[in-house]
């Protein structure tokens, strides 16, 4: 499987004449701002003759730069805002509680990928959501980089005082801080969620975004929810009138994920050219996935004049999730330049398979091997005896080289690290793997990896994979594994024995039986930490290469009664998950290691009530 | 995760006032055969301007039935055919192998799902391929349904007499055979895959064809390989050829997922107008997922007059995989009859959850939680405490029925089911999670819910679905686990001890050390059994609901230099690889049966070299 990887790019053999001048496709994206009246209708502004093998271009020209960043107006006609909202649309998924600490390390990950716009939560979830927001805000949100390049840090709120209130305590202290506040637009949404009329929710909406601009935002973005299956009327007159309001960004939802593509792309242009004042704001997409369109739905959005998409890392979030971050940058950068009218963005794909990995371990939603851009089959071919013509021109049925999105193979075999492997090779394999790690979590995974390597011939990279997922998708420790001795079988009568080392150093002992081996050594540590969880879910990742690989194990739990957070959309109190890992090349040690991961990641999140917990049937101008 | 689940097509409260009236959208759809001037602009065939708010409609009428079968002519010009090629393309998938039987069992619930053409495989792969493409073609080939339905059964061939020949030879005994071959077409495929000049490949297509229709096969299909990428001008010429030489559909393949949607309706569009004799044929999609936009490309095919649609259940594939059969046919379903101008196709969708459970358990390619349709969250909401405004209406939130899928739930706290619970109550329960099971499958279940259950207070869906996939899902039997016991922990040493028995009921005991509890008791297997395999992958499904939970254990092994099988496309030699699962409540346990299953799968399997390994390098009409 790690084999049949190449660069693409490289290797089309077609001459550069057979390349059409496609300059003439940018003339039908008017400079901004551009005419209301243009007739946006999507299949023009992305031409759709020109011939695919000339067309295929992963490393657009670096004349491509990123804009300066104003709210309201992109300089560049062509480029395409990334707004990401893993951290918040993603985070709703069953079981995807991030903590703090993760939220910070995925969006200083999302800040290196170049995102122009992390959502980073919904700060009046509750008070951690809140905290959570603040620290991006102060930290990610200033660490401006050599080319003036700081992302925007947003958050959102319901279209209320309160939350608007919240959401600007939070993320003030950004650089460049941004409310988004929402309010459904559909009649089925009116009828039955909000039981108001059209009349008082357009009087909500344009004082909230008065609101938010009268605290000292300037940057306020305003999303229809239910856009799509909103009378249209009232839609523009909606839109128009947040406009004129103050709203610098409109955020266009396909909130059950049922548009086509074209219809979406009509949506857009509809917006576009019927809306009052629209030339002066930056319109934008989000789309779900429902009917597996939603990167589709979001190229035909840009297409047709959108120039913000809102995306997540893997595409997660509720029910079928978002459009994917990889999926639609990647879209872009192999055919913006040639095919969609030149449109691009600024990410750094180079960054995509770390945060695509981080995501994954911290939320414990997995991919599936062959999810596009950052499955593990996405590069793969069936194992096979290779001709040589083959091998030497991958092109045939490779279009994305694998190092565009960060994943580097020096050759074909690819390196197998042993014992006798020093630091460096240990970090120059990690990094071609995707990883990129600070000298601390370096130094950890080298000593685990040394003693891997003392019991094991070839340490391969599903072991050293394993090993970053132990030791750097971490939470802090409160306790720890010391020993674990266990006995079982189908006789019956599991019996385990645990010892666990507390926060201050003491040791705990304890001994269970349970129905299987793992059974019993989760009673064994529930008799030490006394936390009354539930087991959610058990799950063990794909280890490959040999049974005494290492194992990682994943599990889910959640405590009754506490941990309530407040869901963005549908307002209802939800109780918060939490995953923890664990590897070792035993998996009964493995599956113990993850399920104390869980319990510190659980005693390590502050523990609060939603601010609004109370008050959460219905406020004046909650949505 | 159980709750939340509601038939949203009841609950949209717009009146049917609303609907505009559809009938205009069809006229643009002409009769077959059409001219072939039509400026088929895809843009056109799927209008975009009606409101979504009035045009969900999942359950369309039931006057859309099936049109008889006619290889080149479909006498309803809005039908769509499904052709399945998850036996074939998707089973080229790394590590996706299916045996004979399993094969058949999925032939068989295509068959229920009503797919018009399954490609049963690529029968000169290996004998094993040709066997099971022969048996599929005589028992699902020749069950003729009540309403005079028969799946047709499609064999791969690459463009050569033998392959050919060898194709009719297995596909002959259905009750409608095809023969589908292809050749490569684009530049980069003809000097570095082929090394032929334009002109032979167009008479090796020519030939090819009219050899298919010789042997007295009257539905042969013709691809044209990386079509996308193709030479315009060229594509015409060889695909107006293999008409006049006896084709019947022609297949227009996204090789490398690299189309937009509206370039790739642009393309089938362009073949329509330009390709001559086109109205006597049937135009197919086969789209690649590489950018995640297969579906939306598939979709944009059959707006531009496609009507055989290439796809494989759950999107398995090489690298990135297909069009997702259940998102194609679900976007059909909800948007076909008022935004897709009346497409249609005749599956019945109920069997969509089975089909999907099927694949993912017998080629060992797990579906993401937020995988479209059929992830375990597609349905599932973050629990929380619903308000009782919104638990009636989650119309606001879903726009498919679990019911339309297969799925049911009779409740939103789910049935639990106890020690006391009966078959009939068991069988109920597994038709509400999507299994239906013949009486000896049921028999086998019930016996192991009632050990389950004699440990368990409550049985849980989760339970029952890692006992189906135990009982179900499982090879022909050679070796049997009966005992098992082990020790493990941190202090090292993991020991486990084996009973076997054979086929003759000898029974067989050894013990090993190891580097855990599953490598032990690998080895102490393999003490026994004395097969050479090397362990690819292990696994363990996700377990939800506590801990003493039934876990489902699967692990992927290859035997070096034996189950050889030539791959389709690149004509190189693959290894075969074998999946296994065990289900226990004990993960050691079923850890241990897994492999045994795996072993088992591979020793039934006809050991057997492919039929051209020793002229693999190049014949003369070779792809």
């Amino acid at each position: 499987m790690a084999s049949a990887i190449i660069t693409s790019s490289k290797l089309y053999p077609f001459p550069s004449s057979s390349l059409k001048p496609s300059l003439f496709l940018r003339s039908t994206f008017l400079p901004f701002p551009s005419s209301i009246t243009l007739p946006s209708f999507p299949s023009k502004s992305c031409p759709k003759s020109l011939p695919i093998s000339s067309s295929l271009n992963p490393n657009p020209p670096s004349s491509q730069r990123r804009p300066p960043y104003i709210p309201n107006h992109i300089p560049d006609p062509n480029y395409v805002r990334v707004f990401d909202t893993t951290l918040r649309d993603g985070e709703q998924s069953p079981g995807a509680t991030l903590t703090s600490k993760e939220k910070l390390d995925i969006a200083r990950q999302l800040a290196k990928l170049g995102v122009d716009i992390i959502e980073a939560g919904f700060p009046a979830a509750s008070k951690d959501d809140f905290e959570a927001v603040k620290t991006i805000a102060k930290e990610v949100g200033n660490a401006v980089d050599g080319n003036g390049y700081v992302p925007v840090i947003c958050g959102l709120s319901r279209c209320n005082e309160k939350d608007i209130k919240t959401a600007w305590e939070a993320v003030k202290y950004a650089k460049r801080p941004r409310i988004h506040t929402f309010i459904a637009t559909s009649a089925i949404h009116l009828e039955y969620k909000l039981r108001k009329s059209k009349e008082e929710v357009l009087d909500i909406a344009r004082n909230m975004v008065r609101f938010a601009r009268s605290l000292g935002c300037n940057d306020v973005e305003f999303s229809p929810e239910d856009a799509g299956r909103s009378d249209r009327e009232f839609l523009y007159e909606i839109l128009g009138e947040v406009i004129k309001a103050g709203a610098t960004t409109l955020n266009i939802p396909d909130t059950v994920g049922i548009t086509m593509p074209s219809e979406f792309g009509q949506l857009i242009a509809d917006i576009k050219a019927n809306t009052p004042g629209i030339e002066n704001v930056i319109i934008s997409t989000h789309c779900q996935n429902d009917l597996g369109l939603s990167t589709a739905n979001t190229i035909a959005g840009a297409c047709a004049g959108a120039r913000q998409v809102e995306v997540t890392i893997n595409g997660i979030g509720e029910r079928a999730g978002n459009a994917s971050m990889e999926e639609v940058v990647m879209a872009l950068k192999c055919r913006g330049e040639h095919v969609l009218g030149g449109l691009h963005t600024g990410i750094n794909t180079r960054h995509i398979v770390m945060a695509s990995k981080m995501v994954e371990e911290n939320t414990g939603l997995h991919v599936q091997p062959h999810k596009a851009i950052v499955g593990a089959n996405a590069f793969a071919h069936e194992s096979g005896i290779h001709q040589d013509g083959m091998l030497k021109h991958k092109g045939t049925y490779e279009i994305i080289s694998p190092e565009d999105i960060g994943l580097e193979r020096s050759n074909e075999a690819g390196i197998v690290l042993g014992k006798l492997s020093g630091r460096h090779a240990l970090s120059d394999r990690l990094k071609e793997l995707g990883y990129e790690l600070d000298d601390v979590q370096l130094g950890n995974i080298f000593w685990r990896f040394k003693e891997v390597a003392e019991q094991k011939k070839r340490v391969t990279d599903a072991d050293l994979v394993a090993l970053v997922s132990d030791e750097v998708f971490q939470p802090d420790v409160v306790w720890k594994l010391l020993d674990l001795q266990v006995t079982c079988g189908t006789l019956g009568l599991s019996t385990a024995t645990v010892k666990l080392i507390d926060a201050d150093g003491r040791e705990h002992v304890a001994c269970s039986v349970g129905t299987g081996p793992v059974d019993s050594a989760y009673k064994a540590v529930d008799l030490i930490i006394k936390e009354s969880v539930s087991l959610l879910e058990y799950s063990m990742n794909a280890v490959t290469e040999g049974i005494d690989a290492i194992a990682t194990t994943r599990v889910l739990i959640r405590v009754e009664k506490s941990h309530l957070s407040t869901h963005a959309l549908t307002g209802e109190l939800v109780h918060r998950t939490f995953s923890g890992t664990g590897a070792g090349m035993d998996i009964v040690v493995s599956s113990v290691k993850a399920y104390v991961s869980a319990l510190n990641k659980m005693l390590g999140f502050k523990e609060q009530y939603p601010a609004k917990a109370s008050s959460i049937e219905r406020t004046p101008a909650s949505s």
